[in-house]
């Protein structure tokens, strides 16, 4: 099948899923739970082939750590379908009712948007998540996901489509891809794809970008700040720097850069770095933190790093202007975060730093769809247009404007025969 | 100045319009009534240079007619000020409120959205509303008007700059470009600006998506349809018909296609004839209208046109469903109507057309921001991400998460020291 007819497919498939009845979605959603345990067998042994494979092609450890789906990955997978059923409905919603003019009532009602590209990385535990996110909220998805872990995938994928199948929709609501000539084709079919949601490098979101009309969501780097205040709390800012940087080093949220006020640097640099060498995070600062603390100096590129490992920049800032502009110029908008007991200072922080996610007082790693509440995330935005941090079920929904009419014309209305009346009332949509 | 100093300025300046009271983006507007008001012989004076220039060129009728920038519209925009000076301050409210656990409290609050590229087309009254809706909204806005509008273009913005200098602001939050040249050189500045939007031609819209990473919202064609259901009222049914396409020929929420069951088409067909060609509106249909009225053959090419004109294209269809298809597959996802008494009818055209505007028994000429009562609009979104149908303030805005803590760590919730308790709360962000 071409590119082209899978896009068709996808689109015709999400037309019926977009006008389902929750209970249907949920049943499909049901379905890959025991689908998915029918198969166990068949897709721990293709997971095995797998790993073996990448073993032997010198895959890293973390990623080949990430590439492993046994038994617990099944369990954890399962519960996230089992949290997703227990979800809410997010389409159909009437988000608000205006009257417009006697007898002519405008809604905005939530909808799904459509056909979802996403491409993902090794993680074959991310095919089930976001294929059930993009169901429950209606979508058709085509996936892409990591080479390496493609015969996980088309085990998963297989599971999947019998569930749809059963539930009564169509299995192309849920089409996997196989090769990156497939993903440029894809590219291509703006007329029948509604979103792109990269998940990977910042090159590779770059690439998607220049390579394609379709709208695209995703997240490049992750370059987290946290930044100690002048009026900070000392113990409190030892706590949440040190989480940000070493409960988990290969994360998105997970802090890159400490800027630190001048004048409390002196007090909270040299025990801080004590903290740091004890978990094994190398240092690179700037000069100032150099006089300070035993480092390697920081270049200009290290502010602009994304380490996902033991690394962690270092600069001392002469004001909070000085931090607020340093994030903005070299941050990536994901997630930053004052430590400060001075509220006029966190105010400024928040509003100032131009990130999905603005904190205060509290680690970096919050920055995630489950932890906010989302119940589950398709990947964490960094842009600002549609969606921004966690994108849950939400961020796969859209919105139409229903109007419902008994004849109004606009010559009515230019005549003066009629009135607007623009009143907003309190009404779900009737149809 | 290069595009990439504009970009820079225009950056800074949206920081803080981003921050500033409305009090404050309320009283650059009133200055800019009142220095409209002052400059305006400079402003008709330039409008004069300006619309001499293009009759001597040769524009079209039309297109001069909305060059033209004289008293009347110099109130009109006046009185857009005003309404907009009375609208609710769209930034800073608190969506909703989420314990994450104790003591944790997660907000999201809308904010603005940063720098927005927006490339209007001959109207300098566009200028105005664009560059007011942005201000209102926290934004900065860089604009670039037709090549025929460029004096008037420039009296405007020299008016509208001293209202933000005199208010607090930096006139760099608008900033007008000359050149189609600037325009090239703006789609460059992806890490600057955050948003384009073109009103313009379909080519023209995929030209900017085809050479910028930066989003784009936008329309492009408005291809709007009449569905005449078997069950409409007949009355009904020829008063909203008409008036779809007859009110105003040259808009984007003009009917273009109407479809017909065949039902009733030979009931509604001849008397509508009548109409169209009292109105002196030509027909182009397939064959099954051609048996019934005389008409122009319809060719493929009819079905995906924009006509802005006196033309409507007609085809009889067998079934809803086949009105659903055909709208699906050459609409333009912009509005489109269905004319029915039939409850279900109504509803699965409603679910099941995929646009932005889905009606029922209401002239297409409704889908417009001061319509829909958002007191104005920047342009019509057809596309699904962000922003659909009419964009008002609401389209010109985004959130951001403020998480507010007293030291939380990831290691704790992991380690079960803290629990998750994931309330939903009705409480505004303190800071």
């Amino acid at each position: 099948m071409n590119l082209h007819e899978i896009a068709s497919r996808s689109r015709a498939a999400s037309y019926d899923l977009s006008v389902s009845s929750v209970e249907k979605r949920n049943k499909a959603l049901s379905l890959m739970i025991d689908y998915l345990e029918r198969d166990r067998e068949l897709i721990f042994d293709s997971n095995k082939v797998d790993v073996a494979e990448a073993e032997s092609e010198g895959l890293a450890a973390p990623l080949l750590h990430r590439l492993v789906f046994a038994g617990d990955k099944l369990k954890q997978v399962q519960a996230g379908l089992r949290s997703l059923i227990s979800l809410e409905d997010p389409i159909g919603h009437t988000v608000f009712c205006h009257e417009i003019t006697e007898g002519l009532k405008l809604y905005r009602v939530t909808c799904s948007i459509g056909v979802i590209g996403v491409i993902f990385e090794s993680r074959p535990d991310a095919l089930v998540q976001i294929t059930s996110l993009a169901v429950k909220s209606g979508n058709s998805v085509i996936l892409k996901g990591g080479r390496e872990a493609l015969r996980t995938n088309q085990a998963l994928i297989h599971s999947i489509r019998s569930a749809l199948d059963d539930a009564g929709f169509s299995p192309d609501a849920a089409q996997l891809l196989e090769t990156r000539e497939d993903v440029s084709a894809m590219l291509k079919e703006d007329a029948l794809i509604d979103l792109v949601i990269p998940r990977g490098s910042n090159a590779f979101v770059r690439y998607i970008m220049d390579n394609s009309r379709i709208p695209v969501l995703g997240h490049a780097d992750g370059i987290c700040h946290v930044y100690v205040d002048q009026d900070a709390d000392l113990n409190l800012a030892f706590k949440v720097a040190l989480d940000s940087k070493i409960q988990n080093l290969s994360v998105c949220n997970a802090e890159e850069t400490l800027l630190v006020h001048r004048n409390i640097a002196e007090r909270f640099l040299p025990e801080f770095a004590g903290m740091l060498t004890e978990n094994h995070v190398e240092i690179r600062g700037d000069e100032m933190t150099g006089s300070l603390i035993q480092c390697k100096p920081a270049s200009e590129e290290d502010w602009k790093t994304e380490y996902l490992d033991a690394i962690l920049s270092i600069r001392v800032v002469s004001s909070l202007e000085q931090a607020i502009e340093h994030i903005n110029h070299y941050g990536s908008h994901h997630t930053d975060c004052i430590i400060t007991e001075n509220d006029e200072a966190a105010k400024t922080f928040l509003d100032r730093v131009d990130s999905a996610g603005v904190y205060r007082n509290v680690s970096t790693r919050f920055a995630d769809g489950f932890v906010y509440g989302f119940g589950a995330e398709v990947g964490i935005s960094t842009g600002k247009i549609h969606s921004r941090g966690p994108m849950g079920l939400e961020g796969l929904t859209t919105y139409k404007y229903k109007l419902l009419g008994n004849g109004q014309t606009m010559a009515e209305m230019k005549s003066g025969a009629r009135r607007y009346t623009h009143r907003i009332l309190q009404e779900d949509c009737p149809l």
